[in-house]
């Protein structure tokens, strides 16, 4: 961004907010934020982001990398372009197997596919890494765009045929190594939601397990945009999904009841997965134990889409002015109105509280435009900044500015000095 | 990364290295890269980055970051998915017209395309942000994966089928308003290269225009692995290429002498050109000026491959032990090779240097593995850290550590208190 590290002027930001969403668009995220530029709509389900759409997108990999090195994780950026070799070893390469794949061919004709999912490309690498129980557990992750060519995309960047994703695998010597990492790794998802302002609604979420476990789980967030029903015990803050909810070994695992839950829409944010050797046998991943035996390597994965937590906060915090951003992910923290131009008093005192506020490490927009103020503050409700601050007549005469909480809509008068302490 | 902030212990790192590259790599980056497990080969100009690669990688992204926001750059992130429809506009849909697109099909038999380049999608998006003269100039730019369908894939990451770019578009009311940003952006490419560590052997290389300027600049370093022949006049730090080299009028426009010229093989680390209005005309894309009149807007293009970069560093500075990182791009700072074990004196003292060191905010990367000190020096050697910090037994008793700087070879005793205040 044409920003001066933290601050950046409105009058530079190349986007400009619309007041109609783009007639095709049904999803109440994608409208929001290409009404306020934060992104903008190539086709059914294919997004750009913006520049305050980026800032907020980083917001939230920056706390998930965090969480993720936290536990562990080595940060790796693997190719889009799949080479159909090891996903036939694994049986994933027919379409009828998956159904999603986006195809395209090498000028010798060669088919190539672009990956919607990392096991294959990443079990494959790692025989080169992975020889000895010495070299277990390692946990390996990135962000990169997953291509999915789904039917219908209707959710906005809720479910696009472009998204960037989070996928972490684990690679561990056998089911108790894997259980204490999985473990570890929910409870990174649970400080995720929380941190980036979703935790109340966010509920671990049992579904159907595989070969390796009874169960996985999702991370499914309580909203009406949400594609699937989840059942809910508020006591235990933990949920079943529809694929287990008449399962009767869930209740006994969980000491929930039936007639405890409540039925909610939900959207999945994040799920994790025991793959136990599925993919290491397939992929000849195997290393030897203390006694020198060969043995296929126990896997684990771990998947958040950054965009699509990002549609879901747009999806529960906005309200009919526009969006609203929880702090930690906000593009700014501080949206600073100007009403003076060309060098009034106005003007002079905003000018001088914005070089505050940026020397003070505040991230702040500062929207030194020529507009009416009425305009100003409707374009500043759709942006969804957190806080505002007003320098109008009175500010500049008094030192007094407005302060108004974009969530609540609480007005505050502070001096300058109580802005900068805070 | 498995890291406490800044530090790294080396028995946490995934990768291995390896003493011979893979048989059909015959590019000498990619061996070494691949060998020093920075990277790995998915397939012919396929590359995966490996946590010390992404290291690199991202401070080089770093470092153009920093100089495209200092000119005014606002960054974006573009989908790959690309809509045959603006494409068709420019006329670069065609195969014919251009030799190296990927396409692929939704479900629908629909064709996309993956982008290879975005001036057509930036174009469309800004004739919804740009409408009056007041609107320009605006700098909008991305790090994106390009995809191009090389029939030969055989420079390693200096050329590869799926490749990072950073590429800015510029939009001016004219070519005077352009001219000016692009002389800016020049000296921002210059700075850039020598930032990373190329500045001295890279030149801005005058090279065939179009049909709105008469020469576009290439960013030429001179490498054998090149794959351009430049013609250098070293006293003026210009070059021009092959294309003008017998363009009387280049010569006039320069003030360089043919005569003068030193022919020298070069690798295109970036580039810079005037678009004039080819793709604004194409794409609908004009503004009001003062006068209410309708006019299409100015463009200029400005590319960076920063994996080619990555790639033309270790062409350049490696030797016949491994790679060789300027400071500015290397994965660490500090190599802390401890010669110690199960919990001795040296590594105790290893241990206690280490901490000093994350303390400092010293990038470190800590060898605490239990091998032979000769293979942890050739290792070390192989991943070309710049410096090189020494535990063994003396330094556990004398305080005095060996330090080694792995460009030059030089070996200098130093005690805790020097190092830490370096």
């Amino acid at each position: 961004m044409s920003k001066t590290s933290n601050g950046m002027r409105q009058s530079q930001l190349f986007t400009k907010t619309r007041r109609e969403a783009p007639a095709d668009e049904v999803a109440k995220n994608a409208q929001l934020l290409v009404r306020a530029g934060y992104i903008h709509k190539e086709m059914a389900g294919v997004y750009d982001f913006l520049p305050l759409g980026l800032l907020v997108l980083n917001k939230i990999i920056g706390i998930i990398r965090e969480e993720m090195n936290a536990i562990g994780g080595e940060e790796v950026f693997l190719s889009t372009l799949q080479d159909p070799a090891v996903w036939k070893k694994s049986g994933r390469w027919n379409d009828e197997v998956v159904d999603i794949w986006f195809k395209t061919q090498l000028k010798n004709n060669s088919e190539l596919g672009l990956g919607n999912t990392h096991e294959e490309a990443l079990t494959a690498l790692m025989t080169e890494h992975i020889s000895s129980y010495k070299d277990l557990p390692r946990y390996v992750y990135q962000f990169q765009n997953k291509f999915r060519n789904e039917t219908r995309a209707k959710s906005g960047i809720m479910r696009s045929r472009e998204f960037i994703m989070k996928d972490l695998y684990s690679f561990s010597k056998n089911s108790t190594q894997h259980l204490e990492f999985y473990e570890k790794a929910a409870v990174a998802y649970e400080n995720i939601f929380r941190r980036v302002g979703i935790g109340d609604t966010t509920y671990r979420t049992f579904a159907s397990g595989g070969s390796f476990s009874t169960y996985s789980h999702e991370f499914q967030t309580v909203c009406d945009a949400g594609e699937d029903i989840i059942y809910i015990d508020e006591a235990k803050r933990i949920a079943v999904n529809k694929e287990v909810y008449d399962d009767p070994d869930v209740y006994a695992a969980t000491g929930i009841t039936k007639e405890n839950l409540k039925e909610a829409k939900a959207a999945e944010v994040g799920n994790i997965f025991t793959l136990g050797t599925r993919f290491s046998e397939a992929l000849g991943l195997s290393f030897k134990d203390a006694e020198g035996k060969a043995t296929p390597v126990f896997m684990g994965s771990y998947g958040i889409g950054p965009a699509r937590v990002m549609g879901t906060i747009v999806e529960l915090m906005s309200d009919d002015k526009g969006l609203v951003w929880p702090a930690a992910v906000a593009p700014f923290a501080v949206h600073l109105v100007s009403l003076g131009k060309d060098g009034d008093e106005i003007e002079k005192a905003a000018d001088a509280l914005y070089a505050d506020l940026v020397q003070a490490g505040v991230e702040v927009l500062y929207d030194d435009r020529d507009l009416r103020a009425g305009e100003k503050f409707a374009e500043s409700d759709l942006l969804g900044i957190p806080m505002r601050i007003v320098v109008g007549k009175d500010a500049a005469a008094t030192g007094a500015f407005e302060v108004v909480d974009r969530a609540t809509g609480t007005v505050a008068k502070k001096s300058r000095e109580e802005i900068l302490a805070a």
